[in-house]
C-alpha cells in the first residue's frame, strides 16, 4: 500500500532525533535550564550581520517578481559566478560558474551527486564513523554502502582497510572533513595519500572513482590558520558538496551547491547528470532569495570563536575528569570513548545526570558518544559538574 | 561512469525550457520588446505586500538563530497548525497539523508522495495533456506512467479510457486542476465521478488507489466565485500536493506542502512514508524563513486580476482571428489547437512572427500549443498583430 522502506525510514527516528525529542520532553518536565542537551548539530551562533542585512536590502529594493522568481535549474548565473569566483580565488581551483550547481543544502548536494552517478551494482565507500544519513542516501539511489573500518588510533583514514574495500564496482567515496562526529580535520598529507590510492584504483579499473567531499564544516577549524586544501586540486574527479548551513548559521534555509572543476573527467557529462538528477528528484531550483543573498556574504562566517571556546572548555575538563577523546580541531563535535563497551547504556546512564549524548552505533563505530558543542557556553559551564559526577560513577580519573 | 538516464534528463531540455532559452537569445538579437515570449509559467504579478512585509519583520525582530535554524522535518509546528487551520476552516476538511508535511514546492510534494507510495511494478495514471515532469518523477521512483487519452471535446476526464487503464498495479492517479496546460477547471460533478470510479476500483482490487492532487493553481480561477471542491472531502485517499509558487508569486522560493486528511486509509503510515521519502531524497526541511512567513499570508494572493484581463484579451482576439481553443477558466495557460497537424512546425512558423509558443507533444497531446499568459498585458496587446498575421498565414478566420 505504500513503500515499506520509506515507511521504515519515516517511523524509525535517527538516534540523534530521538535523543533531541527526549530532551524536549525532559525540558518540559524539569525546566530547560536543567537539561544539558548535546544532541543536535544546530548552530548556536547567529548568522553574520551581512546575511540579514542583505536579505532586508534585497526585499526592500529588488523587483519582487524577479527576486522570488524561478532561477534557472543550476542557479542564478550571477550567484554561480560569485561562488565560482570565490572558490577560484581562495583555493586556486580550476572552477568557473558552469561547474557550480546551486542546491537546497548539503543533503541535496549529496543526493543529487549520488543519483547522478549511481548505476546498478555500484558501491559507495564511506569511512566510519560516518554520518548515518549517507546510508539512507546511497541505498535510496539503488547503490550499496561499503564501510571502511575506523582507525581507532587517529580517527584518520584506515588506508589498509580502504584498499581492501575498493572493487571494480566502486563508483564513489564520500569524505567528510572536518568530520561529523569526530571533529577530526584531515591533513594535506592524509588527503594526498587518499588521492593517490583513488588515482591508482581508477587507473587500474579503467573508470574514475568519484570523490564526494561533504564539507559543510570547511570553515569551522580552530587550529589551522591557512585555508584547508581544496579537494579538486588534489583529485580532479571530486564533487564538492558544500552548504552554508554551518558557516553562515542557516541550516533551515537549505542553501548549498555542488562544485566540479574543469579537470573533472567528462566534465560536461557529469554536470549534465547533476542537472538531470536534481530535476528527477524534484528540486527545481535552490531557494532564490537565499541564492541572491550569497554574493554579498561569501567568505563571511558566523562568529566561530564561541565554538572554539566551547571546544577548549569541554575538552580540557572532560579529559581531566578521566574521559578519553580524540582532540577535535574542527566542526563542533567531540567524540568521547564510552567507559563501558555499550555506548547506548552509557548514554542512558548519562541521562540520569541530565546529559544528552548521542551513541555512536549508527555512525558505524560502536563504543563512543557524540557531543555536539554548538550550544551556549554557559550551558557547558553548568554541565561540567554533571560530567564530573558521570565520570565518578564510572570511577574514572 | 554516470547514470545514463540522469545524463539524458540533464542534456535534453524540456521543450518549455528550450523555447525560453531561444527567446533569450532572440531578445538579445532584436530587442526584448520585439519578442512575444509565452513560454514560461513564471508569475508576472508581484507577491502580495504581506509577503515581503512579513519577511522583513521576521528578519528585523525574530531571533536569527531560531529564524534560520532547522525546523523539524515535516515543518515548523506553528506553521503546520496555521496551514491545517486555514484548510480546515476554508474547506471543512478533516485536516490537522499532523497531516501537513511542508515541502520545497509542488515538485517536491509530488516526488515525495510518489516515492512514499511507489513499489515495484506500480503504475501511476495521468490525464493527457499532462505536465511533462510527471513522467520524470514517476519513472525516477521506479514506477510506470500510464497515460489516459485526452477528451478532445471538453478537455475534462476521458472516463472510458480511464476505466480501461486502471489495473491491479495502479497505485495512484495524478490530477491537476486548474490544469496546466489547458486552463480547464474540473467541476464538482466531474470530480465526484472520478472519485466514484476510484472508490469502486479500490474496493475491487482491495487496496487504496491514491489520488495525488497537484493543485498550485487552486486560487487562480476567474469565473468561479466559491472555493473549488477540496479533494480529501470527495475522496479520502487524496494527497494534496500544493505550493505557494503561483498564488503568492514565489516560484523560486520553493515552498509548498503535502496535506492528508484523517479520513485517509492508514493515515499514520502514509504520513510516516512521506517523512521517510523526504528524508531519503535529501530534503531535510522546507526553507525555514519562507515557512515562517506563511501564517501571516495564508488566504492572500497576488493580484490575479491581471491574469483574468490577459485571459480575456487573448481568448477573445485569438478566437476572432480564427484560432480554436478551449475556454480557460483557471491557471494562466491557453491551449490552442494548431491549425496544422504538426504543432512543432506551427511553433517554428510562429517564431517567424516572434511569437514563442510551446508545442503540446511532450504533454501527451500532439497538435496543440500552450500559451502562458502570465506576462505583461501590454506585451499581449503588442503581440496581437503578430497572432493576426499568423492566422492569416494559415488562412484562418
Amino acid at each position: 500500500m505504500y513503500n515499506q522502506k520509506m515507511l521504515a525510514l519515516g517511523q524509525v527516528r535517527s538516534v540523534i532525533r530521538e535523543t533531541f525529542e527526549y530532551g524536549n520532553r525532559r525540558k518540559a518536565e524539569i525546566g530547560k535550564e536543567n537539561v544539558f542537551d548535546f544532541s543536535l548539530g544546530n548552530p548556536s551562533t547567529p548568522p553574520p550581520p551581512c546575511v540579514n542585512d542583505t536579505l532586508i536590502q534585497l526585499l526592500q529594493t529588488a523587483s519582487p517578481t524577479d527576486l522570488h522568481g524561478y532561477t534557472s535549474a543550476p542557479g542564478d548565473m550571477l550567484v554561480r559566478q560569485a561562488v565560482a569566483g570565490y572558490i577560484a580565488s581562495t583555493y586556486h581551483a580550476n572552477i568557473t560558474a558552469d561547474g557550480i550547481y546551486m542546491t537546497c543544502g548539503a543533503a541535496a548536494s549529496l543526493t543529487i551527486s549520488i543519483h547522478a552517478l549511481a548505476c546498478e551494482e555500484d558501491e559507495f565507500i564511506v569511512f566510519a564513523p560516518y554520518f548515518p544519513e549517507y546510508r539512507v542516501f546511497v541505498e535510496k539511489a539503488g547503490a550499496k554502502l561499503v564501510v571502511v573500518e575506523p582507525d581507532y588510533a587517529t580517527f584518520g583514514i584506515h588506508y589498509e582497510d580502504l584498499a581492501s574495500k575498493i572493487t571494480p564496482h566502486t563508483k564513489g567515496v564520500i569524505l567528510n572533513t572536518p568530520n561529523n562526529p569526530t571533529g577530526r580535520v584531515l591533513k594535506k598529507a592524509e588527503l594526498e595519500r587518499l588521492a593517490d590510492m583513488l588515482k591508482a584504483a581508477s587507473g587500474a579499473y579503467g573508470h574514475p572513482i568519484y570523490l564526494l567531499s561533504d564539507e559543510p564544516y570547511r570553515h569551522l577549524v580552530y587550529d589551522e590558520t591557512a585555508p584547508l586544501p581544496y579537494l579538486t586540486n588534489l583529485y580532479p574527479a571530486t564533487l564538492v558538496c558544500d552548504s552554508f548551513s554551518k558557516c553562515l548559521s542557516l541550516p533551515g534555509e537549505r542553501i548549498g551547491y555542488v562544485a566540479i572543476s574543469h579537470d573533472m573527467p567528462n566534465y560536461a557529462e557529469v554536470f549534465a547528470a547533476l542537472c538531470g538528477a536534481g530535476r528527477a528528484l524534484g528540486f527545481v531550483c535552490a531557494p532564490s532569495l537565499m541564492q541572491k543573498m550569497l554574493p554579498a556574504c561569501l567568505g563571511e562566517t558566523a562568529d566561530l570563536s564561541a565554538y572554539r571556546l566551547n571546544r577548549d572548555l569541554l575538552y580540557q575538563h572532560l579529559t581531566v575528569y578521566g574521559f578519553e577523546c580524540i582532540y577535535p580541531d574542527g566542526a563542533f563535535y567531540l567524540f568521547l570513548k564510552s567507559p563501558i563497551p555499550d555506548a547506548n547504556a552509557f548514554c542512558l546512564k548519562a541521562r540520569d545526570f541530565e546529559l544528552l549524548l548521542v551513541a555512536s552505533d549508527s555512525f558505524g563505530c560502536p563504543g563512543y558518544v557524540r557531543i555536539a558543542y554548538c550550544v551556549a557556553t554557559d550551558m557547558i559551564e553548568r554541565s561540567l559538574p554533571a560530567f564530573k559526577a558521570l565520570a565518578d560513577f564510572y570511577h574514572l580519573g
